[in-house]
């Protein structure tokens, strides 16, 4: 192979540069999920096909990375003619990538219940994969965190998931930030109230696309699956109601009083919101939003999803309440809640908000120059004092020219270059250019821990 | 499905209590990596089959796993009579999972060789996937921390990587490490005065195996592609070599002295021991060992690798020089060196010997419990002031019996239980429970915050 190499599409390397940005962000939410008392887990990036097979709705499985068997996979095959990829996939494949992290957590508190301690408060950040078109903020490969209560129907577990999504953005310094919040219950209410309780997946999938689609398109979705312009009218009222969070309260309250369901919404939704409001939060904004749909079937109570005001993006995050989760794999009467935080957006907004810190500027690197080998092998016993007092330093690697060696140093953003000949081994001491104003000094080498520190 | 769900066989879930171990290492190697002026990057799960295929000789090829491509991929394929997975493989699959950080690493250089600063020292944390056979420290899905200078030929750096060793196994406490040590050329040079120069690949095959098979099974094997005894006894004579590193130089000088080649390998061998000699290893023995070989065929100086003098669990790491790794992606003379560590097998033998710290005890972690919904509010204000001040603290998310609550704050490790009634909210104080021994005391906040602090 001698064409330039490439990686797939979707896919990216991190540089050091990015690298930074990314542990900055990650080091961020880690540190709020500990304070908040979550404990981190992590799952293989490979689970069982039967695993994820079932969980994503039709789109959603078309998009999960399937893992070829290995060695003779073709040796247990019999290829007919009515053979197709969709027959032949679960026979030459049994594993599959992870597609998110909220399965594999359901399957993991399945699989160690006896191991757990409920309430159980996790977190966790890994990648996950999926085959889908890869476009600006969206790629293959990607990182999500993640943070759930399973074992707890309070709703003190939401009011906690909603102050830990305010401390890591406040943390981050985002600003002009939007939970919006709504309840499934608040939407299946309205299905009721409007007679069409059986179409209220209908209604929440085709309610999801509103972001994308506009109002007109959605209607004309909701008509097609035969619900009446009247319906479709009393559902926009709704969704469209606008002011403050506590009117909106009351608006729904009147609209649903007569859907027990919906009542029961409205309480949950009203009751985290005003916990919320009692505390209040650092940089969040809470705002109702009747028309959050969220597409997954499997939330039950709150949803949640987080967006930059300032940017075109797409969400941050999202969430919500799911009471049966565990359920597909053998565990009844599990309610949890979680949230998820899109680390990939969230860097994006942060450099283009220039939101990152200099780095450069956080911990001084020094590099020694290269003058040959007995100064060299002088140095390497300085190196080493230095790096045993936490400071990141090197030595050029090799006796190059002077002009190669501070061009290294200069790219690599070095600090203070330290230049010891012969004079300075004789006398013992050091000397140390300081690469952001050009001045130099000679010290020894208590006084240039002190510099350095 | 109701069976109790499972992970595919040499994969791994981690607990809290592992992730915590995991963390303990990692962030002792990142931090070890850093003050050596390494810096980090990632590049992606996946890369292009073609990318991996050809790198990793017969065997290490049929270990890597091959991802399905997306969507009908039978559409554009013929199968026929002569179809066999060999020849269907490529047809329906174009990306692999990464097999190990080195050949994705020479891949990042030659597609970022602009961007990038030579020499070029990089450090690379992530998961490897080999469908290797599970057994005792073999899994499908491990970590793989890797160290590399790429694009310098001077030996300061394989000094700088042995250093980086001996850095971190004694900032883990692990004591009683062997670092092997030798030379390609070395053994290069020995085929050379057997007469077998053109065997050399055969030869450093079947060195790689005298750890697993023993030395009269790779002495068979050397007959077998051809050596004569007297050739085979005089390689053991040097593989047998005892005494002193010095001592094993001066045999080895010896023995060599008509080859050119072998006698560069001495020579760079003896610089990098007396370089390490000067400077003193914390904890690290430094050991020449002449039959060590690395089964790799892209190493041509150096060669390294790790072990637990006290626990028989194959090498802890281990790595060499490469001149002509970025080679097979169109970049010449770009001699480098890396090291690998084995991260999950430290991760067992620090658990072996119980060297991990008890982290129940670093950081002291806080519950409020909850008497209700009037309480649990006024408690909520108190866990925000908390966490503002770092502490790692949590509300018992239901006003659920006392014991419960206990049983939780036990379980989860909790170092003090805070108690606030309708006394404490009347007179402004906190009861606080100290988990360690049951004792009780009456505080106000800022007594509070001094007791966790």
């Amino acid at each position: 192979m001698n064409s330039k190499p490439s990686i797939p599409s979707g896919t990216r390397d991190f540089s050091p540069n990015v690298m930074r940005q990314r542990n900055y962000v990650f080091q961020k939410m880690k540190k709020a999920f500990e304070i908040f008392s979550f404990e981190q887990i992590e799952t293989p990036s490979i689970e069982k096909l039967e695993t994820l097979t079932g969980k994503y709705g039709d789109e959603g499985e078309q998009l999960i990375f399937k893992i070829l068997k290995s060695g003779n996979y073709l040796s247990q095959v019999k290829i007919e003619k009515s053979t197709n990829f969709k027959s032949l996939t679960p026979q030459i494949s049994d594993k599959a990538l992870r597609y998110d992290l909220t399965v594999p957590f359901a399957r993991y508190v399945a699989q160690n219940r006896n191991n757990i301690v409920f309430p159980f408060k996790r977190f966790q950040m890994q990648n996950v994969w999926r085959s889908d078109r890869p476009q600006k903020g969206r790629f293959r490969e990607f990182y999500q965190c993640d943070a759930d209560i399973i074992g707890s129907n309070s709703l003190l577990a939401e009011v906690e998931l909603i102050q830990l999504y305010d401390e890591i953005f406040d943390s981050l310094n985002l600003r002009n930030i939007t939970l919006k919040i709504n309840n499934r219950k608040i939407l299946s209410g309205i299905s009721e109230i409007i007679g069409e309780e059986d179409k209220i997946i209908d209604i929440t999938v085709a309610l999801d696309k509103l972001d994308k689609m506009g109002e007109l398109k959605v209607k004309q979705e909701l008509y097609d699956k035969g619900i009446s312009e009247e319906s479709v009218s009393s559902i926009f009222i709704f969704l469209n109601l606008s002011g403050a969070n506590s009117s909106k309260i009351i608006s729904l309250k009147d609209f649903l009083k007569n859907s027990l369901t919906g009542i029961k919404g409205v309480n949950e939704l009203s009751k985290v919101v005003s916990q919320l409001e009692k505390i209040n939060l650092k940089s969040l904004n809470l705002e109702i939003d009747v028309s959050l749909a969220r597409g997954l079937n499997y939330y039950t109570g709150a949803i949640f999803e987080v967006v930059a005001n300032d940017v075109n993006i797409g969400s941050l995050g999202g969430g919500g309440r799911y009471d049966n989760l565990t359920e597909i794999f053998g565990i009844e009467n599990m309610s949890g809640v979680g949230i998820s935080f899109g680390f990939d957006r969230i860097c994006m907004v942060l450099e283009m908000f220039n939101l990152f810190p200099d780095f450069s500027e956080l911990d001084s690197k020094v590099m020694f120059v290269n003058f040959g080998e007995s100064e060299s092998t002088y140095c390497l016993n300085l190196l080493k004092k230095l790096r045993s007092e936490g400071i990141k330093s090197e030595i050029y690697p090799s006796p190059s020219k002077m002009k190669k060696q501070m061009q290294y140093a200069n790219k690599k953003n070095v600090n203070f270059v330290l230049l010891i000949g012969e004079d300075e081994i004789t006398n013992n001491s050091i000397t140390v250019k300081n690469m952001n104003d050009g001045s130099q000094v000679n010290v020894t080498f208590k006084q240039l821990i002190s510099i350095l520190k």
